[in-house]
């Protein structure tokens, strides 16, 4: 097991109504609050209504329209409004987008530069706005994490960028608020989850018992509940659950004990940089794929336990029970509605050998489960078409 | 799923040679230390002096001596320390009991009464000096939690208390402090691992599904790496599952979503109360009879559940599979090595009527999985003898 810091330090109110807690959240940090949200959900459901409600006493400045992909344009502005209103506290009101956004923008709130070079590096993060977080959406975990990805459209780059201080203070957490998402968000969500427990669950590391048994139980939880909640958006106890599961799987926890860089992750965030996909849905068509592209004799024992562990696949033959396993992983987000092919989504052929250059131009495609170069990319993407 | 606060915000650096980070993580708070320890082992071990070196530059006062059951005297004695000489942070080098009775000093440091009204009423707890901890031993999980339980042996009282301000800055866990623990220190915080994990399975809340299988994942690391820590004490890997186990297994995290009162705990408490027995291994000693006492056609299910999914049970009638699963936890902890009659730990039948009506005295067990009364709570612990 791997030395390792733990310090999820986020107070997560969790359940139904918690959102009458907000005015008590935000208090501590000041009377100037940045609300950020996405697009018109909140009005519609009667979030941003109630938020501006509970808010009454507070001076709230907006910036809503942050998009899926948030844009480097977002959180320019924002960070103008910062800067210009002396805000104490941004409010992040929706999904990972907007609460991805509101990172960088409170980090930005303090930074004398073009907000992009803290996308670009990391370390040029200094001091952090507080953030607070109302959560929308069950996918990115953001909510309990020091993530945000940016996309910057001009460029064609999507990156990921990271603070300890970017860990939001508080998150509220209603599952209600999941009720009204389009079936195709509640599955995509799904995947994103999952694919974060992948990137964690599948690394060189071993002895960290502890984190691969938590890593089974929340993809469990997801292959439960996803399905309930599509065919019964309005679940309390599936939503509850794949919320929990979202906030659980990138908070650190599975990542404890264990090290090793992500794969799936970077090579979607090309597919989302050129063809603005949804992530979730780029997540799940390059995973079994990739799964398949690296099962061999040293990796096909950690497959046939996913497999007997999460799938409860009872089959002796290593490999046979690895293929049932990502077999039963494809064909889980067939059946939950996502489209499983690059064609499907507007992806040909075109710009595979380019993105694949960029996923190793990015990230050191080297310390991953299993080390990827340039080509093996490309052949993930073709196998994915 | 019930509604949630989940904020286990402590800094957990875990893993061989954290302690180095040790003045990093005590100087935000100031340069006066009180360090509290237990017995001799931190001496012989080398950290007392470890410590001592690390911190040279504070002025590192100390309270030596806490006992196991820790002691009301010990904390009166660590707050009037705090208060002659302005303490800044307690700094525990120990188990539980040493981390419980830093968390009371640190809240009597505040307080102008007897140290022992923040025991009998948590309502009377106010400020709190920061706490940062060094653990070295697997068990009561105080290191990220808000609880500390103290005995007063003029009263035969053994009582909880807790606040959120309980709850340390940062705690060091290493591993290796764990190597050169007696064998019956290591089953015996085994079983009050599992048991704090049982008190919040074994709960009538349902659809907790990620709490529960978090549950279970962590039952299963104690049953898989006690008997390697007890057959070689120095495995890295053993003791590192075992001591994160012990974190997570009370830190808030396996009750998200569920509630209800704690059982065996309670009833545990009044046995070290009258007879300061090792509390790991008095919960060793009840669980399985407490288990036996509840099984009826409402539990067996939550019973069976445990059988199949921790002890790999495959039994289809549920009555044998759950007393399959009952014996088996009742076998392995015999097998850890603890006694496992009270008979054999000098309690007799003399004082059961006295414990089972203390135990009612000082809890609410109608709020239990299962409702128990002061007879029920005698026929438990006759069954135990």
């Amino acid at each position: 097991m791997n030395n390792f810091r733990y310090h999820a330090y986020t107070d997560i109110r969790f359940g139904k109504g918690q959102v009458e807690c907000l005015a008590g959240l935000v208090a501590p940090y000041g009377k100037n609050v940045l609300m950020v949200y996405g697009g018109g959900s909140i009005r519609k459901n009667g979030l941003y209504d109630k938020v501006k409600e509970l808010l009454a006493d507070f001076n709230v400045y907006e910036l809503g329209g942050v998009e899926p992909n948030p844009k480097i344009t977002s959180v320019r502005e924002g960070a103008a409004i910062c800067k210009k209103e002396k805000i104490d506290v941004v409010l992040a009101v929706g999904g990972g987008s907007t609460i991805d956004a509101a990172k960088v923008i409170a980090g930005a709130a303090y930074y004398d530069g073009e907000p992009w070079d803290l996308v670009a590096d990391p370390g040029k993060i200094g001091k952090v706005l507080p953030i607070v977080t109302i959560l929308t959406l069950a996918a990115t975990g953001s909510e309990m994490n020091k993530n945000a990805v940016i996309s910057n459209m001009e460029t064609n780059e999507k990156l990921g960028t990271a603070s300890h201080d970017f860990i939001p203070q508080a998150s509220i957490c209603d599952p209600t608020y999941l009720f009204t998402l389009p079936a195709m968000q509640t599955a995509a969500g799904t995947a994103d989850i999952m694919s974060h427990i992948f990137e964690q669950y599948f690394q060189a590391t071993t002895s960290a018992y502890i984190s691969d048994r938590f890593a089974e139980s929340l993809l469990k939880t997801c292959i439960k509940y996803c399905p309930i909640a599509l065919k019964e958006p309005d679940n309390y106890e599936a939503r509850a659950n794949l919320m929990w599961a979202s906030t659980q799987a990138l908070n650190g926890l599975l990542s404890c004990g264990k090290g090793g860089g992500w794969t799936c992750h970077p090579i979607e965030h090309e597919l989302s940089a050129y063809y603005d996909i949804t992530h979730g849905v780029g997540l799940a068509i390059v995973t079994p794929r990739w799964m398949r592209y690296i099962l061999n004799d040293k990796t096909v024992d950690k497959f046939c336990e996913y497999g007997r562990n999460v799938w409860e696949i009872e089959e002796n033959d290593a490999y046979t029970c690895a293929n049932m396993a990502i077999d039963a992983t494809e064909q889980f987000f067939k059946d939950c509605g996502i489209p499983m092919t690059l064609r499907e989504v507007g992806i040909d052929e075109s710009k595979i050998d380019l993105m694949a250059a960029d996923t190793i131009k990015y990230n050191d495609m080297n310390g991953t489960y299993v080390a990827l170069s340039k080509e093996d990319i490309a052949n993930i993407l073709r196998a994915s078409l």
